[in-house]
């Protein structure tokens, strides 16, 4: 082991309040900031962490390449993909070499659907690493709608919006609570899983979770099937609710 | 509506520094500082967020009566239990008629498996409200034991150990990354649904997550069945990882 260290570091959901004390003091402390970005946008990591970076720290940006003239299920994509995350674990690790502390911010939790994990697979086996849990964007987004999620007993399941129509349906009807992700595209064939699954009266539909712009709605209540990526709908459980 | 505010606080899991700075300026501001506990323990919320209560905010503990003669399924134990939720509502609604802020602190994140929704679900409709996000306990579990736990398009699911055995294993199976938690008396019964489900290899026992005694091991080297209450099973998806 080198005496550099790589640090996942959950930055919480768009709320810049909502960091840690524990992440606030480690950017204090790191040499190096590294975050993942599409090319040619804003890292959201970034924009919520920036008041805390510490002056002099070297910023790594890890810039995702484009790849939007790639189907994602082809090979080719893949390849690409896989290509990048070795790049960046390479620019990391020559950091950790030289005995420097790589703070990796993340949206959210660092390992909870995040792009941290691609370098921790590739870099832990190597060098000491910790990880500062984060608050989740799926917290966020309840916290922001102020809807209980699950209590008791309950079974909560998280779902990508992505999934079949009728496996979406199946697995709606057989839990108690559901938080469904990257609703983007797919909010008609999610309305239709919801209401197949008996679930589309509960269900709230959250955009922009945590910034000062969100928006929380029942679902039904929406106009039109038009969502971005990262919007969220949410089930909430305890049915026995006082 | 009066001018009192509800407001529930997550402190975070365990680690005092995995609160956010939000939680600690909000109970720098709040005239009422109200948890649950076991009647005769330590509130662990409170115990998390000690060193950031404000100087002369007024504690309001909120004790669980004691149930244990009681069995957990009967209607007499779920009628002490409503009981006291409606007192404990109550007592928090008497300080908010007088106009004041009551911070009710919680462990992990308000509306994730927590009292505080006792509490919202009688009080938000007649008080102005607010929660504050904070770190669950199974972010902070698979963050202390460095465990990728979700990535791309994998379906997480969060069970109960308490829970048959065969739906434990059908829920199991039927996942790709699962948190399975109240583990207590029930762990020989969650060995035996996880290697019904082909997942007992990648099964990690964590104990004590964000404590400094933290222990995270796989659960087929952990010997015996003797677990807590609040130990952690982790079954982490990703299984494409590099």
């Amino acid at each position: 082991m080198s005496a550099g260290k790589l640090i996942g570091v959950g930055v919480g959901p768009g709320d810049p309040e909502l960091m840690t004390l524990k992440a606030v003091r480690t950017l204090g402390e790191a040499d190096v900031i590294a975050f993942f970005a599409k090319a040619g946008n804003e890292s959201h990591a970034r924009t919520i962490a920036a008041r805390h970076l510490r002056r002099g720290a070297f910023e790594l940006a890890l810039l995702y390449p484009l790849t939007t003239e790639l189907p994602s299920c082809s090979s080719a994509y893949r390849d690409v993909l896989c290509g990048f995350y070795e790049d960046a674990a390479a620019a990391v690790a020559a950091h950790l070499e030289d005995g420097r502390i790589v703070a990796v911010i993340c949206e959210g939790d660092p390992l909870f659907y995040g792009s941290y994990m691609h370098l921790h697979t590739r870099l832990a086996t190597r060098f000491a690493t910790e990880i500062i849990a984060g608050v989740t964007g799926m917290s966020g987004c309840w916290s922001a709608a102020a809807t209980p999620m699950a209590q008791g007993n309950d079974v909560l399941t998280v779902l990508p919006a992505t999934l079949p129509e009728a496996e979406l349906a199946r697995r709606l009807a057989d839990a108690d609570a559901a938080v469904i992700m990257k609703i983007g595209r797919h909010l008609g064939k999610l309305r239709r899983a919801l209401a197949c699954s008996g679930r589309l009266a509960r269900a709230i539909y959250v955009e922009r979770g945590t910034m000062a712009d969100s928006v929380a709605m029942p679902l039904a209540a929406k106009a039109g099937d038009d969502a971005p990526y990262f919007a969220v709908v949410l089930v909430p459980g305890w049915e026995q609710r006082p």
